[in-house]
Formats: structure tokens, sequence, C-alpha cells
């Protein structure tokens, strides 16, 4: 999913990611939104979708993460998380409840429950209470989801935490399991800790979750890791990782990745990747798009933006058409070092 | 024309520019792409339209403006003009021989001639001194047009100088009317002389140039100068005004400009321009411009670009269609404030 953080997935019109791109679902910032319009502006609106023109998916974020990395002088307790505005050092409250209320204010399709983000590393005794607090505020979100809502035709999904500690994940993921939820996520990933210990923590939720429910995997990845984790059970994930990559100048090949400004490009008259189908590579070639970066011409990100996220979401598709065929290890075989 | 100095419109994807705007026509300038990334580098590319992938017509202009506004340390002698570059301190040369050369290695389809600009206010014998000169340049740059180059297809327009003084138009114009030019433009206007004395300038030029050939208005105009332009005999402008102050918030409308970050705005969920038919009007709001444009958004200026750039070219299809029906005085009278 690609992320459009303020209603906007930076450098690109809505119409060129439905047309060029084909991404069937967005994701957004609750934390964002409801600082900055705020969320009644986009209520107002008529909500998220009719705000940024975007007809398909939009999967909203509880303002979790943002409110644990972004916000100043947090105060955490059972009742939910009071902060200051990372813009102008307003006072917020945020709690389970009016996640909820935010999100549906914003008209999503997918929400996300309120969860406790915990850095890495984090001792064993620490992450379990703040799992434990996840997952009461989990329950709550859900309360306030099927008796609250207007809307019967949203979606919540709950989040698994545990840090890296498999017992802790298990117990949170049957904990939400009792929940029902339509889909379940996993968080607390990408969060400095090695791949293989993500890949462990992934399994490790994956035993729990019920395999008739979509699984998402929050925040993750680069583009060699994407098989390996639908390999492990996941359906969706979300990353800042091409489109922030591709602003700044890293792009993504299946012959790994490339940084435009380097002068070996200055004079290459071939497009970024001779295989890739996207607007920017069937029109343009390298050294217009290190002109333009070294320019530092808008033009460069939308292009570069264009670009990557067209070769995560044609990974994807090549992961589906590869379990289709039932070739999906061959794909994990052959897809290396794409990206790394 | 839209101006797309460094081999790109602000904002925009040629594609956009082509079916979105339907510009016909781009400026690019000749001083930023000589000096980056090289006009070898472009010609190697099979040319500006081959690089930067637009398929219309590219007017460029002879550098000039940009040596006599950006450069440093320039010296101006009979032969041309040594500065150092903007960008790093280099030290180039441009002479009138040179300019062409640049602009055909580029692969423009209407050339300029290089000329002194003055500033203003500049005195009389300054400013005739300076006339002359660039008359001379012109001359010297007809010659290398009509005998260096192997593309024939290619235009070459002569430029009037002469500050505000009308005399000096009219020589300056006399003069560069022998050079039988395929077009003429008038320079130095718009550097800061009262508007009425802009319209002077053109009017004594306009009285001296051939009806058969297109004049071009250099560096102009506000959305409500065009339609006086075009009555006093010009065929062609160019103007950073629509893209640049896009990008700056000041958003073109029919009824007068709107700054977008007003508060007034904030929840204001109608089009920047209600009668506007262009992709910003037919799918945004005010309160989402304004949004993208506080929170730094690029999908503002691309946005807001698109919308100016509409304005101004659908205000040019007014004006032929207005001048076909007979009814451009009408035009003029009811075209009052708009942009001011």
């Amino acid at each position: 999913m690609p992320v459009g953080t303020q209603a906007t997935v930076k450098g690109l019109t809505p119409r060129q990611l439905e047309k060029e791109i084909n991404a069937r679902i967005l994701l957004a910032n609750t934390y964002h939104l409801w600082l900055r319009p705020g969320a009644a502006t986009i209520r107002e609106a008529g909500g998220l979708h009719s705000f940024m023109r975007w007809p398909r998916a939009i999967l909203t974020d509880s303002g979790g993460y943002q409110v644990f990395s972004l916000a100043h002088l947090r105060k955490v307790s059972e009742d939910g998380v009071e902060f200051r505005s990372h813009l102008d050092g307003s006072l917020h409250f945020l709690s389970p409840e009016k996640a909820i209320d935010i999100q549906r204010a914003l008209g999503s399709d997918i929400m996300m429950v309120l969860d406790e983000c915990t850095p890495y590393p984090v001792d064993a005794a620490p992450a379990r209470e703040s799992m434990r607090l996840s997952a009461r505020w989990a329950e709550r979100s859900f309360g306030r989801w099927r008796t609250g809502g207007p809307e019967p035709a949203d979606m919540l999904f709950a989040i698994v935490q545990g840090s890296t500690y498999t017992d802790l994940r298990r117990e949170c993921a049957r904990r939400l399991v009792d929940l029902g939820a339509p889909g379940y996520a996993i968080g607390g990933l990408s969060v400095g800790e090695p791949r293989e210990l993500s890949y462990d923590m992934v399994a490790a939720c994956e035993a729990e979750l019920p395999r008739c429910r979509p699984r998402y995997a929050m925040g993750v990845g680069m583009p060699a890791e994407l098989g390996r984790y639908v390999a492990l059970g996941i359906d969706m994930m979300d990353c800042v990782l091409p489109t922030r990559n591709a602003r700044n100048g890293c792009l993504f090949t299946r012959a790994g990745k490339i940084m435009i400004k380097n002068a070996a490009h200055a004079r290459s008259h071939v497009p970024v990747d001779e295989r890739c189908q996207c607007y920017a590579c069937r029109n343009f070639t390298r050294a217009y798009l290190r002109h333009l970066f070294l320019a530092r011409e808008m033009l460069y990100s939308t292009l570069a933006t264009m670009h990557n996220l067209w070769l995560y979401l044609d990974t994807m598709r090549r992961i589906r058409e590869a379990i289709i065929a039932g070739t999906l290890p061959d794909f994990l075989r052959q897809s290396g070092p794409s990206g790394d």
C-alpha cells in the first residue's frame, strides 16, 4: 500500500495513482490529518475519499505510531495518551475510542486500533506490560467500533504487539483472535531489529492468527523482502521506502538499486530499468532524471515515485502470479538481490 | 507559452502539459541548460524534445537575459559576454554565434538572438549604445543562422531593444526588419517600468514590424494584460507568473486572484474557480489545496500550476475566439480585473 500521510502520496495526483500505478488501496495517517486540516474539515468535505479525490480503498493507521515517534511530551495512562503536537505544541489526548471516532470521521475503509509502540530493543518485562496495555486498548477499540458507528461497512484491524519476544507475540495474537477482528496486523516491526528477527515474529504471530482473515505487516519492507513476508502468510504491507527513497535519489530496479545522482548516469540515455513498463521508464532516461534531481526539479520526485511504486506493485503482482502458478519458491530464489 | 526553464515546467509531466493544459509550445532557457546538464548531453540525447519528452514546439531564449540577471562578474565586449556561472563560479563566454550553436545543439524550434538587457530606468545615451550593440549582435546571429546550421527547419527571432525610448525602439525595429527574420520579439519589458510605458513601447515597435510575421512580447504578463498586448498586435507571450505565482500560493480566477493560504479557504469546499474546467477545479476544493499548501505537499504545486496555466491558455483561447467573432473590444472591456 502506497503511503499518503497527509491525504496525498507525495508527488502524484490521485489520477496517476489510479491510472499509472493501479494502486488499489492507500494508507493515510490519522495523527497528521487529525492535527491538520482536522477531522471536522475532512468530515465536512464528505470524508477523505472525497477530500483527496481517491475513489478506491483507504486504510488509516490509528495515530498511535506517530504519537510515539513525532509528538512531544507524551503521558501514557490506562485511559490513553496525552501529547503535544509536533506542529504547534498544542495539547491533545488520544484514547482507543477517540482513535475510532476520528477514523470514522475521516471515512476510512480499514481502521486500526490504537496501540502503544515500544522501541527496539526493550526488556521483556516492559514489553509484556506494553503489549497487555495495547491488548486492553484493542478490546476498547472494538467495543467502540461495534456500538458507536453509523457506517456498517468499515472494518477494524487488531494489531499484534510484543516486541521481539515470541511468547509475547503469541499471547497477544491469541488474545486478539478472541475479538473476531476482520483483519490482523503485526505491529512493532522495522524499528531497528535484525531482519531475521522480524521474520521470526511474523511466523510466531501467523501460527495463531486465523487463515481466513487478512494479515498485514506494518511498515515493511525492501523489494526483496516482500516475497519473504508473503511466504510467511502476509497479505498486506505498507512502507514509505518506495516513495521516500525515490525522493532521496534511490531508485529500485530488478538488478538492484541505483543512486541517480551518481556521475555514471550523467550520459546514460537509457531508462532506469529497461524491463520496467512504468510511465517514467517508458519515456525518460537516467540522464534526464539525474538532471532533474540535481536541478531540484519537482518532476524528478514525481517520476521517481512513479517508478518505485510501480516496481513495488509489480513485484506484488508477480508474487500473486507465482502463488497461483505454484512457483513461489522459485520466485523467492530468483528475487534475491533486488533492491538490497 | 509556459516556461520550462530547466527542461521541465515545474510540477507537471509533459503528458499533463499536453493532455490537460493542451500547451502547444514551451519555452526553455538556454543559459540554464547550457550550464546544466550541458548542450553536449542534450544533443547526445537526441535534443531537448527527446530529452524532456515533449513532442510539440520549443522556443529557447538566447541565454542573454539570464547572463545579465543571474550570472556573476559579467564583462561585456563587442565580441560577446564573459561571466561566471551562478551554480559553481565557472568561467564562460557567450557570443551571438555561440548562442545559435547552443540552441541548435538543443534542437530548438524557435531560437532567439543574443541581446544585451538594460535595467530600468536607464538614461537615453547608454540605452542607445546598448540597443545598437544588441542590433549588431542580432546581425551576427542571423549570419550564423543562415550559414552555420544543418537544420533548415529551425527559426530565429530578432529582439527589439531600446528601453523606454520610443525613438530607440523604432530605430532598432527598422534595423532588424532588414534582417528578414521569421519573427520579431520585443525585449526589455516587465523590468520594473509602469505598465502603460510597456504598452507604449509595444505600440512603437508594432508600427515598424511586418504584419505577416509573428510578434512576441517577452516576459509578460498578468491575465488581464494578455488581451491588451494582443490588441496591440502581439501574437506570442511567455511568463513565469502563472507557474511561479501558483507555487507561491497565488491562484488566478476570472473574479480576480486568491491567496490559498488565507483562513477564508480553510473550509471552502468549492473549486478555486467554479467556471474553470481544469483538472484541479474539476476534482479538488480550495480547502484541499489550502491543506496541501500548508502541509508543503508537492501535489499543491502540481494542481495550482495546472490551474493557473489552464486559465492563461483559456484566456488566450477566448481572445482568439473574440478576434474571429469581431468582439475583441467587448472582451477587453469585460476582462478588467481578472487576476490583478
